[in-house]
């Protein structure tokens, strides 16, 4: 197959698949998510994305239903059968599904279960690219990775329109996160990142960045930074499951970072490696 | 009929009716919606829901696709299939169609309309109810009636094994509405009620109620009000299009209102037989 589309036992490909009215997804965005992606076969940073999948959930109360261990598996199945072994690995629970009612259904509901598999590569580590600004006004749990992504979406059609990428957030002079990744700063030699309180997404990609930072012997300081040190900064790093760790060229149209070329080189190479290396046939 | 599930041009029992999983309510609840009861087959208050579900859409740059009469001649079309006249009647917008993406789909992508009908009364407008508060941890954009909802369910069941009927909302000390109402006070004689900014949804029966004090003779005060004037309200009264304005005997385990139990029933008098009277066969 091409794509794939699964949702509680049945999969075909994405585009054949329909799901109950009554899922919960269709009213209130009652679901969690997580995604990550696949070489050669390989789904890389599986288990720690497993992990913030179910500490998602039990953040909302949703009960996943299977193990840690059974989803790993199926997802490993349902890869098995696709042409290519470089997919984007997407999987997502909704809370069951019933009439709508804004409580939760009965207890014997269980969680619905869906996974998407499309032919897709995580994007050029090296590529710069160019972010604009907006007010952050979304909710105030950003820390779980819900369904409830409107903001998002608006946000990076925004981004688009100017001809962007993505959307970096504050909170007035707080930068928070981005629409659909993390963002990081280098400053003299130092690596700056939000710190996992509820406002942003406690990222993989900023994790392994972190990692990568600790293994080379760069100080990382996980505290909040505001706008001025966002577009004062040596390198300005944009992380995502998809971005491992992108350098940021523009920002609202301004010339912004590029003033520690070697430093940002050297972090995104331990990331590369470790991503080539742990998807390597 | 019983139920009635539509999706884009199909319809019938929502139990049997199926979505296409790539519309982008599945991954992002990206759409917006509006509700109102329907009494002997007349819709109640129709014009002021479907001019509020067009601002929403036009909030977030949903293009809905048909013209607000096209859309009120098939909620009265798909009304008169049902077995009774009594209905709660839902409506929904989701924005097209697609794999899964952030930004919005091409332009020849039409919204995927909605429509599910479920025997359903209004409340009691009479009764008593409990409630609870919490913090407001939504988005910035309550005024837009979107399907980001998640943090309505969670306040909801939190209501719900409190024993209560709804979640009172306050940003600290500042009360904004309730998870899925309006809260509104009376206090010597005025009724208070939060402004329409973008902490609140302009509720229809909200409106409704104003314009009963101001056929009352009933000074209107449209201006936020804190938590302490929620507890020291004469009166405290919950609306939305299934409940008109019901008064509060509890908040969080405390007695609150009932020192105005006159007035409290005048307006709620007015309010009832105006629905009454618009839903007369």
């Amino acid at each position: 197959m091409k794509t794939l589309g699964y949702y509680n036992g049945a999969f075909d490909e994405i585009e054949k698949m329909s799901i109950p009215m009554t899922d919960r997804v269709c009213f209130f965005g009652d679901g969690i998510y997580d995604a990550t992606y696949s070489r050669n076969y390989k789904i890389f940073a599986l288990d720690e994305h497993i992990d913030r999948f179910y500490n998602s959930a039990s953040l909302v109360e949703i009960d996943i239903g299977i193990s840690k261990e059974e989803l790993k598996k199926l997802l490993y199945e349902l890869l098995s059968k696709m042409e290519s072994g470089n997919h984007f690995v997407y999987w997502q629970a909704t809370r069951g599904s019933g009439l709508r009612n804004h409580v939760f259904p009965e207890k014997n509901e269980k969680a619905n279960l869906w996974i998407t598999l499309t032919p897709k590569e995580i994007m050029n580590t090296y590529k710069k690219i160019k972010v604009i600004t907006a007010e952050d006004t979304r909710f105030l749990h950003c820390n779980i990775k819900t369904l409830n992504l409107l903001p998002a979406v608006i946000a990076s059609e925004k981004a688009k329109r100017a001809g962007c990428d993505e959307t970096v957030f504050h909170r007035g002079e707080r930068v928070t996160e981005c629409a659909h990744s993390n963002v990081s700063i280098l400053k003299n030699g130092v690596f700056k990142t939000a710190p996992t309180d509820n406002l942003i997404l406690p990222g993989i990609a900023r994790a392994h960045l972190i990692k990568a930072c600790q293994k080379l012997g760069i100080v990382v300081d996980e505290s909040p930074f505001t706008l001025s040190e966002l577009f004062e900064a040596d390198e300005i790093i944009v992380s995502s499951a998809g971005s491992l760790g992108l350098g940021v060229e523009e920002i609202d149209g301004k010339k912004v970072g590029g003033k520690a070329p070697g430093l940002l080189r050297k972090i995104q190479d331990e990331v590369q490696n470790e991503f080539i290396r742990e998807t390597e046939t």
